[in-house]
């Protein structure tokens, strides 16, 4: 035993590891199969295949056709391409609709209209973090050329009624995109079911490597590029097998596994909510008590704060919310939005479990928290 | 011996292997270092030190400081980023200068910004396949905001007076770009001898992974974002280790083995061209014969198409021209830029060489095109 074992992994949805048979799938594309996608002859034909093969895996895991899935190079460009590629494809009704807790790709592009004379309207939440479909209703107008609301938040797990949002949309001739980023592989998925046009899948993800993602267009959606380079393709850059290849493995496993894991994480996730519950008086749940992902527990610490809890849990990985806000210390707006104030949010310790996680490892985790907040406690007062 | 080995690969311009030591530098970031760089905790820590040294790595093959780089996906996320992003950020002077050769990767985003209402004026070259800097200085004027003109071209080698180019755009106060994906690793390079505020790399033409470029961002160069997602980063995405460690590992070894690699890429090539020569009366040249990349040799065969060579040569893997165009029928635009017709451009064949070519294959590789030109020639006439 090293005498710093590497901390318990709590941090999923910030990222995962790339899983030990994506890699071993990858790995040929890594050396002996190299050739350029775009080349005719064999090192070239031999990565197109592999390459459509992935984007077959892609499309099953979410009921689409394989001609209906863009490479992208991730959550940020999947998600620009979704919403400034509509912005350029239907320019006319210049509004869209999103929520107050998107992700920053997701925010990002929608800012960006603004600036370019969109009108955004930002949808608020309950306080439990989910959208209001009534919010939505008097959002969307005659003229609403997108709503874009993501899937399952990043930092509660919070579901979104993304299937009746979608449904309001489409009455007002809105196109929808979803950002699947958090759910896909985690909760069952099917674009037809959802009713969604435009679908983010981000492969860090779900075991896959960083660097790769899809967006599902589906036919007849109007969608312009937006990184420019090749006539004609919205991704417009050249395919890349290894990642690709790691992105469909991804989902076949996701698909195939989807039912055991996600049950083997709600029970651990469960189990471990109930320990704090008992051992920590005055601890609450940020977020939907059941329309949640499997993986995703966010907690309030009485008393202390998220960063105390953490300092004092080395034997641990977490974050207090999204990765890419690491450092805030204003509090989540997520949380913000959801009506908790300041302190409160705060509090707030994100524990997202994976395949990293296993059941025998839920009491040390609960007990190491527990231990962080008895000492964060008697410091801080 | 299989019965059929694989073809000798004679297109490392369209892509390039990882080189094993790249691979096994990225190998512990696609298992063990799996942590997302923006990650607080040791997981994110360890990632991130890897993207710092491999930023570091970048920067010293171009004679820049780490903190001037910024990664991206690939070549047209970077091209896209200096072009578009100028664009955004000195709206001033809507006027960019350009040349008719280069990659679509750039090309693309300025035939966007014209459709936007941007002027934009593509230099002819020269019979060699090179940019005349006496027209530069007829194109650029007093609001000129950008000029773009890559280093080599990707079809014919023929390197760019990109030093005297930038002088003069900066005499006029534009600011200057260059898209370095054929010529990093392959020729020294240095951004203050050049003088561009902006250097594309491409991670997949120096035997880095594909999904990962960098683009070099010299200090006080106006530029914003063009992918949205985080407010004040230009890359706007989480780092990817694993390809970051690949390309920085990938510069280091350029750096160290840079001319031993030229010198020896140049004799194999100038060896092969005088064996072509003695056997095939008529063949030419296409590009400049000395301002020329060391492993590139563009030439056409008198009397039958490119496209009938490389079929009646199966032992070897070339191309025609770009990959990004292949299956292209009216013959290169570069070619037909150079003042080649069209039946001249269209007997083109594209041989680049690299590391997986070895000095004992030359003779092979001269004897399987005469070969194939023989054939070609009997059955066309």
């Amino acid at each position: 035993m090293s005498p710093h074992p590497d901390p318990i992994y709590l941090d999923h949805n910030a990222t995962t590891p790339i899983h030990p048979e994506v890699l071993e799938a990858m790995l040929p594309y890594l050396s002996t199969h190299f050739g350029n996608p775009s080349s005719s002859h064999v090192y070239g034909r031999r990565t197109r295949e592999a390459v459509e093969y992935g984007r077959a895996q892609v499309a099953a895991l979410i009921g689409a056709s394989p001609e209906e899935i863009v490479f992208t190079s991730g959550g940020i460009e999947a998600n620009n391409l979704a919403i400034r590629g509509v912005a350029q494809a239907a320019p006319a009704g210049r509004h869209l609709v999103t929520s107050v807790i998107e992700h920053p790709a997701t925010e990002g592009p929608c800012a960006f209209l603004e600036t370019e004379g969109w009108r955004v309207t930002r949808l608020g939440v309950d306080g439990l973090g989910r959208v209001r479909p009534s919010d939505a209703v008097a959002a969307l107008v005659e003229g609403t050329a997108l709503l874009t609301i993501m899937h399952a938040n990043n930092e509660t797990g919070a579901l979104q009624p993304v299937a009746d949002l979608a449904r309001l949309a489409h009455e007002r001739g809105a196109v929808v995109h979803t950002d699947a980023a958090q759910s896909a592989g985690k909760v069952p998925m099917n674009v037809d079911e959802l009713g969604v046009d435009l679908l983010s899948i981000v492969g860090h993800k779900l075991y896959a490597p960083k660097g790769i993602g899809a967006l599902y267009v589906g036919r007849g959606t109007p969608l312009k590029p937006v990184l420019l380079g090749s006539p004609g393709d919205l991704r417009s850059g050249p395919l890349d097998p290894p990642p690709i290849v790691g992105l469909g493995t991804a989902c076949e496993i996701a698909a195939r596994e989807l039912e055991a894991e996600s049950t083997r994480l709600r029970r651990m996730r469960d189990d471990l909510w109930e320990r704090l519950q008992a051992a920590i008086p005055g601890i609450l749940l940020n977020g939907h008590p059941t329309e949640r992902l499997p993986n995703t527990l966010n907690v309030r610490f009485p008393g202390v704060s998220g960063s105390a809890i953490l300092a004092a849990a080395p034997g641990i990985a977490a974050s207090t919310g999204a990765a890419c806000h690491a450092g805030q210390e204003h509090g989540s707006a997520v949380l913000l939005a959801m009506g908790l104030d300041r302190v409160e949010a705060l509090g707030a310790v994100r524990l997202s479990l994976g395949r990293l996680v296993v059941a025998s490892q839920v009491v040390d985790v609960a007990r190491l928290l527990t231990e962080a907040w008895q000492q964060a406690k008697g410091t801080s007062r």
